[in-house]
């Protein structure tokens, strides 16, 4: 492409070296705007920037007394990770995960989650909470878009038939998306959420990727 | 959950009209701020704040000239759609597309990719989009992630060995993000674009399904 007349000047950076960049460019932006990070929830809320642009988060994101030492023990054994689309599901590093023995799951697009919903006239989000609180192991979840699911879930553990080790409640968007939060904030279980109306599977996924290279780079919290 | 300490006051809005009501408020938002969208293109913003709570979107979004009727065109034609990760193809409405005998695809896990990827030092995006050159159809690309994957695509457009009918620009980051999108609206080929930094794997497939709906719903270009 040399001597081409589309090529912008662009920053000469090899494929491996680009996230090292992109995450001392967000170090200094934050510093230009003299915002100094939490030392435990910086490597947290430099992913969910760098997965967004968007510093707002810097703002949004809040965390629960102890969270990430308890993210952590949730990890180190096995925790499965339940999310609310496919799309969350897809964005985790299910190696990452696996090496732990966890696994991401995503009870959507079941047939029995389906017809669950359409029976109870919920969304199939709420009923995709339901089915995951039949399961008996440990479970996080990263909610990265239905309210609906959120608030189900924190019903369902104040009925006492669910206690999740963690919540990552990031769902976006604009009818209870700002309540749901409020709501799980309210409920005592370890949470990171995202006040307000942003998030989204990619904000809940990069969250779930932060936590779990957090624990490989012995960067512990 | 009646009587329960937990629960904030919520909207009621049943599971069916959960998306209406959310085009709504950011209807009267559009609104309030005094913002008039242009009419084919008011449906793409709208679902692209819808997925990212992001007003910023109004701003940033560009379409070269007559993009949405080029894009229906080739939907119908059965246009398969290329995403940089497998979050953006997760996000795509499949059944929606399948309609007009489209498919998502994304190669990004592929082996073949990783070992071109590996033997040109080039990043797997890139790989992925050079086997995509390979793919004898009408192609739409999706671009959530890689700024290196969109530059390789124009590389592959100047070079005459692709001719996308459509490229989503919208790569989300810090490193080459920018200059990438400068790049593809350098290069003669239909596009959207999100200007900045800003953009995503949410973004890219929520463009690809607005665009879906539009045909679905007769809401044409």
């Amino acid at each position: 492409m040399e001597g081409s007349g589309v090529r912008t000047k662009l920053q000469a950076v090899a494929p491996e070296d680009i996230e090292r960049r992109s995450m001392e460019l967000i170090q200094e932006e934050l510093d230009r705007r003299g915002i100094k990070l939490e030392g435990e929830q910086a490597p947290i809320i430099k992913r969910v920037i760098h997965t967004s642009a968007d510093f707002d988060y810097v703002e949004n994101l809040v965390f629960t007394p102890h969270v990430l030492a308890k993210a952590r023990k949730a990890l180190e054994k096995g925790a499965w990770v339940v999310t609310d689309t496919k799309m969350a599901q897809a964005g985790i590093n299910k190696k990452a995960l696996a090496q732990f023995g966890g696994e991401a799951v995503c009870f959507m697009a079941d047939e029995d989650v389906s017809a669950m919903a359409k029976m109870n006239g919920t969304t199939r989000a709420v009923a995709s909470m339901e089915k995951a609180a039949g399961l008996d192991r440990p479970l996080i979840f990263a909610i990265g878009n239905a309210p609906t699911a959120l608030i189900r879930l924190c019903e369902l553990v104040e009925e006492g038939r669910l206690a999740p080790e963690l919540v990552i409640g990031v769902p976006v968007g604009f009818v209870n998306v700002v309540e749901s939060k409020e709501m799980l904030l309210k409920v005592d279980i370890p949470a990171i959420v995202a006040k307000g109306r942003k998030g989204g599977s990619n904000i809940a996924a990069a969250i779930v990727n932060a936590l779990l290279y957090g624990m490989k780079s012995g960067d512990h919290f």
